[in-house]
């Protein structure tokens, strides 16, 4: 074997910026591969369309023309979506081909299929490039900290929603003009609900707690909040109050079970999450060995996802060069228990508008404590048309006790109106 | 092949984790590895010591009985120091057995040797835990940012002295009151050289720039300058023009070939890595596809080294498991000029002592241009005995122009003390 051929199944963003890189660093990644690394065919719906890059490979528009292609060892699946991504993928994988994949919706939808069929036929399946754009962290999870028992991950993994919270911040504009800006730009698709209702990072932390924990999680499995109910407010008194809302995926374990969810939340402004800003994403880990540990970068884009692509490449390539395959494979061995989002325990943040007349504070203290809900701190806000905008931290507190004593108050003649409610990620407030 | 048999030489802080984590954690890694990895032998210096953990392993003093164990296939040298560890890894790797290293001495020193002799004998040798104790940042280097070209490396990777820098400025103490109480708590070593020195840092970077820029870099190709002449008055004035104070291993690579140092540094606060605080470490890298990543944890400690190493441990037993070894060994395939400190342009801060007098400050601006320095700003501060503190920033310039322009200033009669000169690291300021 005297080079190693591979095809891209799709020519978008991300399948341009593997062309690029397989060129500009050619020499260095066949020094590091041993052989050359060469793309062979690709697979495109329109041949005749213009591109910005040029490449001496074969544009096909028939996956049979790769599935029957010999000498293609490496099928790298950069199309995205779900049809027909991964039946190109099983494909490709029954064919005896490695393949590399950027798609983290048929990965956490089909991950043990893809598994299984990679098994069966003793080749690599590898996604580097599904969580986190460039950013190392499916090979960190799976390699670099196999010695550990994670027993968290807290990670912002959506680029759109972080960009648009850092500039409601920086700026002091509102969720609406910062969605508007974000389309315009291109950061935001015109439908937002991917990003903005939380779901992408939801599907990114699916994978992320099912090689962090041994364990299949499911998209099912995660309980999910979006960010569309942040307001300007919200984020101004979380600031005063030393706190920065943040998109978090969040994946816990303990002698419960696991937990997996994706919400807005209140972190403290010296979390090292807290200063991830704009497009830029990073995953923070908790080990029993490694402590605490974090990896940062550009989540998404043209080159920087198609970094973690080719890294996949060489992988395989270095396996190939080796006569060895499908050395890391799924790591999901267990089972255990996934607990809902209700049964966990947190701070959180509320906003009311209340009656401003004596006696007040007292009777809202009294129906908090009713429900079992200590508070951490009240502080009295503006005055919004007679009344006054109350903002308050609790003790951790379940999420059902949180909702008994949500529904008390607006059950009260002096609650005018429940602004927000967040969750705390703190874990000096217990 | 029922079990992996391993031995460690030395059960010191990191031996005493690794049996820790291989006992605590044996079940999740059989299942990693697909059979249990078992401590056989550990090479110990007395024999009766008492132990903070109980093993199973026979404790021996003699490194023959390791190394004439064809049960044992993987050696792990946490003893650290050169001798015997240098020669006790070399003669395992002509054993034909994998080691595993935490030891940034002689992986900064002798990493060629032992690449070569590691090849001779088809095993791997692994060393994550050389650098940045518990953050996975070879293994990232060499594998997952393998498509890029990286031009930037820049870490902090000594928890002492960012212990110390991070102690001086939350509660404003000085250099000897904090390197005594950094010593009082066993985080620096009664002769605390190494680390406040830069020569750990260096070390360390020596051998993250051999895996970026695939060219082998010692310790002698390092410009070192360590933080014992940084003092709170520095601290506290470049916080006030939003920067902070960092030791920094840096290393950088153009056209002009790649430069390679330690010194301390003004960062500007919203640099990812100005948040990195006391004993944590983490490492910047730039590449050319995956732009800015970084990578953040202990860098030190029992448990987190001892993570590393056996993150090692269980790769190499995979490999084992899988026939192949050598997968991926020294990438040092390129030859490229080494260029000295003095050519690198950086902005610099500089604080003097000059004359309260009108004219002063138009003399000392004269002084800097007729040396090609520019000035970014120049601040008033304090008075000091009927003199006044000017805390200047200048624009990029080469190290020899700051020279020559200080040495003009000391020459001059209103300077009656140079108290710093600090590079700054920004790109913004040029």
């Amino acid at each position: 074997m005297s080079v190693i051929n591979i095809a891209l199944l799709g020519m978008g963003t991300v399948g341009t910026g593997v062309v690029k890189i397989l060129t500009n660093n050619a020499h260095n990644i066949s020094q590091k591969v041993g052989i050359p690394v060469v793309i062979k065919k690709i697979l495109v719906r329109n041949l005749t369309k213009a591109r910005t890059v040029t490449t001496e490979a074969e544009l096909v528009t028939n996956m049979e023309e790769i599935l029957n292609d010999p000498d293609i060892s490496i099928v790298v699946e950069i199309m995205g979506g779900e049809i027909p991504s991964k039946d190109y993928m099983l494909a490709a994988l029954k064919a005896g081909k490695h393949v590399v994949t950027a798609n983290k919706d048929v990965v956490s939808k089909y991950g043990r299929e893809l598994f299984e069929a990679a098994e069966a036929s003793q080749v690599d399946f590898l996604f580097e490039a599904s969580v986190g754009g460039g950013i190392p962290i499916i090979r960190p999870l799976k390699q670099c900290l196999a010695a550990n028992q994670i027993t968290e991950i807290m990670g912002i993994v959506n680029g759109t929603t972080n960009y648009m919270l850092t500039k409601m911040s920086n700026e002091k504009l509102d969720y609406a003009d910062v969605l508007a800006e974000a389309q315009a730009k291109g950061y935001a698709e015109s439908d937002p609900t991917a990003d903005v209702g939380g779901f992408d990072a939801a599907r990114k932390i699916a994978i992320l707690a099912s090689i962090a924990f041994g364990v299949r999680i499911t998209l099912d499995d995660v309980s999910i909040e979006g960010i569309t109910n942040i307001s300007i407010q919200d984020i101004e008194y979380a600031k005063e109050l030393g706190f920065i809302i943040k998109l978090l995926a969040i994946a816990k374990q303990n002698e419960q079970g696991i937990n997996v969810r994706v919400h807005p939340a209140l972190l403290p402004a010296s979390h090292p999450l807290a200063s991830v800003n704009d497009v830029y994403n990073a995953i923070f880990v908790k080990g029993d060995a490694v402590g605490e540990t974090m990896f940062y970068g550009r989540g998404a884009g043209e080159l920087p996802t198609a970094s973690a692509v080719v890294a996949d490449i060489i992988d395989v390539a270095r396996d190939i060069r080796h006569h060895v395959s499908s050395r890391i494979l799924c790591t999901c061995f267990d089972q255990k228990p996934i607990y809902p989002v209700n049964k966990i325990e947190s701070p959180y943040y509320i906003r009311l508008l209340v009656e401003d007349k004596p006696g007040v504070l007292a009777a809202i203290a009294g129906a908090f404590g009713a429900q079992q809900v200590s508070l951490h701190s009240v502080i009295q806000k503006r005055k919004v048309e007679g009344s006054t905008e109350l903002v308050l931290i609790t003790y951790r507190v379940s999420d059902e006790n949180i909702r008994l004593a949500m529904s008390t108050l607006l059950g009260m003649s002096v609650v005018s109106k429940l602004g927000s409610v967040i969750r705390v990620e703190a874990e000096q407030i217990s």
